[in-house]
């Protein structure tokens, strides 16, 4: 199993890009493939990475948002594991380990998050993503007060909604195009002595 | 029914997007809803609309790519209507009537494209996006080696893969903030005498 | 895509037959493609048509009923589309928007109908018939309740049912046999000039 | 459990419905419920035993068809078993176990037909039927050849959807208005000495 | 049909084994299949029939249970029609109709247990055990709540589950390995001269 | 998130149970929750597991497999993922790293089968119990060939058939039960100085 489409090689691209990666290299140790697997075609990365960090890092766009860093990468991951994607439910899963400082929550919600031990807030977070997920098309004026009443406001929702429909994205790019985990994902999070 | 989130004053917007509308607005004769509903959120926006260009107008970033427009249209209508997005299917219907100059089309594919006065080429095209659309997680090489016989190449399979998945993401936020069509496009491509 | 089964010359015809399509003919402009469809068979003819005007004409067997013409065809369009009978979304689709005198409310509930611009009313009638379509062993005195809410008795739920369930089976006869509509339906009710 | 929709008296029944009642009655030694749970409206009654006649019964109206009567049950039961309507599952596997002379064979079609004694040619049949009762915008060429090469020929095709399709409607209606089988249709067909 | 795996000459079998078919043969007047199918492994057949009867005849095993004997047999027909089961449906059929007296109740359940003949008590019961059946990651505390509300207590609860799961397990054995039912299972409990 | 069961205090469980549980924590190091979530009913533990020796641990029963250690695990972390799980993914998974030794299998088969490093001939066999574990019913002749093809024989798919069912059952009871996994399943066999 490996991807089917050739990553570019890192020298051979556009230097926006080229220093994007750099930068996540030199902060994370190693790349992530999603960033080499979509540097082939440039246009799309660019595009790609601005929708991620609007939604995932709202304050590099100017915004801030209820959702905490461990909310977001636990919609990802557990939405990710509902479209059975691997590359996102390993790579997010390491990442949510590390916001959310539990190293067990990452694996509970990619098998079944009602059993999670996460809060009924983000559970009832969940159970709204994973409608978007799977029946977008049934939401209705329940499903808003549901979340209303554990505190979310529309605003908030509307995060929900959006980091659940672009990894809907990425997941079915991934699972098409073969991309697969970087090893180092696996492990992150999961013991104290790594370093995240 | 009315969209879920207010839209905001054309005058209020940053002067790129602001722009970007006008000229779009000049061009259709109309402001198509989507322009103006993610509009509340621009780097948000700016993402959407730069990676819907990246696909749906590769010229526009120096890419050719043998899908037609009206392959792409036809992408977007049909896998709108699986997942039941009433925004894209009346949208890009009437789109996609205009560029394949068939006005029944976009009705055809919506409900069943299988029964679609389409191509053997376009058929293969759309079976692939709907297991794209459906179950991601199962394409395999037969599924490549399917479109591999009607001449599609792997940057095509790209293409088709990136514009359901992007159209997903769509139809989500379409349908979970209630945005809803503009009037004009449930005539548009219908009648020779309907300007397009 | 033309039908699987030849259609019969209109002069071999059993005689109260061919009246009867000529009647049609002659109010409607063209001979929609179900009535010379299912004439290879008259003895099966005789009992559609007789049973589609007990459902859908029942001031023809002297009965009347709270469902409006428009209720009803707003049913067979929802529930064909479910079952993805293109004959009966365009053909069925064009009576409605002529019967609401809604261009527009066709396409809605084809693709969405939790998204269309119908009442209250309509779209409880339209939930039980969805569940009847897709669900019937499971539909139980709540399913009743939730009609009775909005004054529909049991004779109209009788009917939402038998509407739903007499075109489930000329759904599934039109998908297997390859009817395809005319292509005078896919304009009609659309634009105030085309008669209805 | 018992009907939702009160059974008529026979003797309020218009002429023609009350002698075609009594002659099953005297034929069957009881008259099945379904004869009484439509007559409450007259024209859906005749309409509805038309088209089973036609279908079921093709010699009543001159025709002619290569399905036995045992292959025309068979559909009825295995169709109406998918559907979970329990009045057809229970009175057509009476006939079904009658017209095969196997007292097992309504059992095996109702909990899993591909366990069935029968034969490879029915196996087939039921396969084709299936398709029709659940996806029958999926059906294409390739089932109507998987018919041929068991000697099928395009008649028998249509009398194989139509059956299905028809019980489809029957077994909609029966659901949803709690029809029940009458306690003769259990036995029948079970032990040597229980006459049919 | 016949079964794929060839079963054991009884007398090569375990003493133990041989001893326990004998009684049952003895008891029941002929071998269920079940019986020498799973034979041919006897340590698995030794640990199932532990199972099975821990379950199903508790006080075997210095237990008692709130569920009758026809609660459980009834659980077990209902899970297994809905595994599609024929060994199962039939098998225990036979023995829910002698141990509710009831000859009919059998079909009801395997075809729709909300149109059984059964109590409200049953009905809730049965609601229970198909969840677990088809989605036992959703379970939740209302489920729970909704079975206490009918006087089942935890315990109870620990039985339903276990044994619908229990006969997932044969099910899913019984229809691999092509295991069918006795001729006699047909017809037992059907008729009151029929010795059960 | 804890066990709707209380645990049983060791020390007054059966000196058969206890021994075995302590032997187990001899072993393991922990006691793993499935061993005393199921000892508050001797009888179904004593059953469950012996049946999971005579399955798991063929040689314990004097009997060989052509399935590897890895192999079984595999196929129950798979259909544990399937069911949706988390105790037997958790647990099972981490005894499948230690086995097959490879620390990144278990999360590979439990989001997405297609996509883990594993052999062709496993690939086949997980299509095989993920069939038995969805469709068990729809299994037939071609789904023997297919295994067949990679070199099993019908004793190799009575293990798979039957692992798969057994862990259904477990799955089932996990899930209800309110089962969950210890912390040390979380990071077995993870990294090198974990020790197995």
């Amino acid at each position: 199993m490996s991807s089917r489409y050739p990553f570019p090689d890192l020298n051979t691209l556009p230097e926006d890009i080229r220093a994007k990666i750099l930068e996540v290299q030199e902060k994370s140790g190693f790349i992530p493939n999603v960033f080499l697997a979509f540097a082939r075609r440039p246009a799309e990365w660019r595009a790609f990475f601005a929708y991620h960090d609007a939604l995932m890092v709202p304050e590099s766009v100017g915004r801030t948002s209820q959702l905490t860093k461990g909310d977001r990468e636990m919609i990802v991951t557990t939405t990710s594991a509902a479209n059975q994607c691997l590359y996102c439910v390993v790579a997010h899963g390491a990442i949510l380990r590390i916001y959310e400082k539990k190293p067990q929550v990452a694996d509970q919600v990619a098998v079944n998050y009602r059993k999670a031990d996460i809060s009924p807030r983000q559970r009832a977070m969940l159970n709204f993503a994973m409608k978007v997920c799977i029946a977008s098309h049934e939401v209705e004026d329940a499903d808003f007060e549901a979340l209303h009443a554990h505190g979310f406001d529309d605003e908030d929702i509307w995060d929900i909604t959006a980091i659940t429909a672009f990894f809907g994205l990425s997941n079915r790019m991934a699972s098409v195009t073969g991309m697969l985990p970087n090893p180092e994902f696996y492990l992150l999070g999961r013991v104290p002595k790594v370093k995240a």
